[in-house]
């Protein structure tokens, strides 16, 4: 059985949830992997608990769903020390990030904690896109120097496995086109307003049920959007892409006569991420509200799916959707990426 | 710069075709993987050819377009010679298994091809159901044994990876069905006879076209669906299912009164390959004819289209389709799989 000591930083949403999942499923990875999961260390935002000898995974979600802080973990919470603290004082083998987004800030703590481990030889899985959007390169760089993995599968289209298909199982292909609609609340407050629900209700009725954040322009101005783009273009098709470079629009923009109309046609608008081959071998990266036909490999998506399509010329034309009813796909990608990480396939892929 | 050598049995379609596109691909995978193809060996039904210097792709589907053997090659082909006998004498690193699925005659010479280079300590990739369906476990145990990777992508569903997806990406998951259509003819054969073809007419278009093979029987009878769910069952699965265990219908029981009244209620028939998890523990195995609603994730799939659908705890329901225009995409999963051995991706999947 090998021991694998974790240290999460995010106690959100995600982290939260995986802490439940691992719970759970540390019998089936025990059997099936002869693996077991050690949270040694957590921190949220307003402190951290290490105990080497492993924190309670349930009793951390229960101290989160409570509404209080991790440093409430009696015996070994602190309250105030920092995420970046944290990595620095632990002894663990891999650094799970499931912190929230925070470009203004230089994607910190999460970049931080990111160079930190890596430099102290662990692996790396980000669920977060930040550390992605700001030094996709150098941490590449600086995991190979290490010789350390850096996995960050869920950071682009929930639990759907994009990044995996498209950096693995498309490998010698040239893609003509990327498309993705990667952000689920821009198609739904979209459906609502094509159904003549006002911009305010729509948007607070999104807001209610807990799909748009805090910052709101984030997702509804195409910034989330063209954040995953950038990720895949730079890890799938070799694009040295920043944010800067996506024509960006947000939904604000696309009036309800024009979601109307193109309701009528049997058309559906959705904020399509979309990654062009120009004639010169770069890539055209645009973020945009865009109606697509019924046809479209993406025109019938649910308010609960997102889907990309890989359009290649020796894998023919493949497209990829996930139903995704709650937050549980997108956390238990950092599980995918550490099972990634830890099982052995050099022979086999059988499970 | 790695060489790696290879020997090529069957240079059918998808064997000449994986010819013509190494030999089109060499400088990219030269560039991006640091890798060079050399096809020392290759054998038809005919004859075998061997040159430990590398045999020229170019020449070799020329050969093969030109309806000759590889035994015409100049120099080195030898009529008569078996894809056995090559595997025996050949020095390589890889066996690519391009040959026909042979379930009549105990999956020959596949079978023997495969076990003889496991022994050699080569790594095998192969295309072709029957020996997967005859010996699963005995080939994957032989495999480990010998320390060599084992992979088949290609065998379910064209150019998919829908094999490397549920190995790979779903672990951790426990999977309460798993749909397919991985069958294009099936679906080709009921579109017709929905539109008022006569079976006749309908078989021999599809002959025609190429896509109706000389034993139509193992496409129209559900053979081949059922062939595919038994490898996706073992892999994905972990299920030990033989073909006996499928329960399977083929096409010619459903009659043109049903496919019209199916259409009639906007749903189309697909020859539907299904594990369904019991209350045991157990999956219950079909391939079987069925009306698809259009809102169901394959129910509106096109001629040139198959699918699959893993619906699982943890990763949500995740639905992959390719549209296969031409063999292509089917011919390149041997590619992939031989990059998926070669490539190293220890640190990151950044291409």
């Amino acid at each position: 059985m090998q021991n694998v000591r974790v240290v999460l930083i995010g106690l959100g949403n995600l982290g939260r949830r995986f802490c439940e999942m691992v719970a759970a499923k540390q019998p089936l990875l025990a059997e099936r992997y002869g693996l077991r999961l050690t949270l040694v260390g957590a921190a949220d935002s307003r402190g951290a608990a290490y105990d080497p000898g492993g924190l309670d995974l349930r009793k951390v979600s229960e101290i989160k769903l409570g509404g209080a802080t991790i440093a409430d973990y009696s015996g070994v919470g602190q309250p105030g020390w920092g995420a970046v603290a944290l990595v620095r004082a632990a002894e663990a083998d891999v650094l799970l990030d499931a912190s929230p987004v925070n470009l203004s800030d230089g994607a910190e703590p999460a970049l931080t904690c990111i160079r930190t481990a890596m430099n102290k030889g662990w692996h790396v899985i980000t669920s977060n896109k930040g550390p992605l959007v700001m030094a996709f390169r150098e941490l590449h760089e600086l995991a190979r120097e290490k010789n350390v993995a850096f996995r960050y599968d869920g950071t682009v289209a929930g639990g759907l496995p994009a990044l995996n298909v498209g950096c693995r199982d498309l490998r010698g292909a040239q893609l003509s086109r990327l498309e993705a609609v990667p952000n689920l609340v821009t198609g739904y407050v979209m459906d609502m307003l094509a159904e003549g629900t006002s911009w305010q209700d729509a948007t607070a009725k999104a807001r209610a049920e807990g799909v748009l954040e805090a910052d709101a322009s984030w997702d509804l101005d195409g910034w989330d959007a063209a954040a995953k783009l950038v990720i895949l273009a730079n890890a799938v098709l070799g694009c040295d892409a920043k944010l800067e470079d996506v024509e960006r629009a947000g939904i604000s923009g696309v009036t309800p006569a024009k979601l109307a109309a193109a309701r009528a046609r049997g058309e559906q608008y959705r904020l399509l991420a979309c990654a062009d081959l120009q004639d010169d071998g770069t890539y055209k990266l645009s973020a945009v509200p865009t109606s697509l036909a019924s046809s479209h490999p993406l025109g019938r998506l649910g308010r609960k799916q997102m889907g990309v399509v890989y359009t290649t010329d020796i894998y023919g034309t493949i497209t990829f959707i996930i139903d995704e009813p709650n937050p549980v796909p997108s956390s238990a990608t950092m599980l995918r990426d550490l099972l990634d990480i830890y099982v052995d396939d050099s022979t086999s892929l059988v499970i």
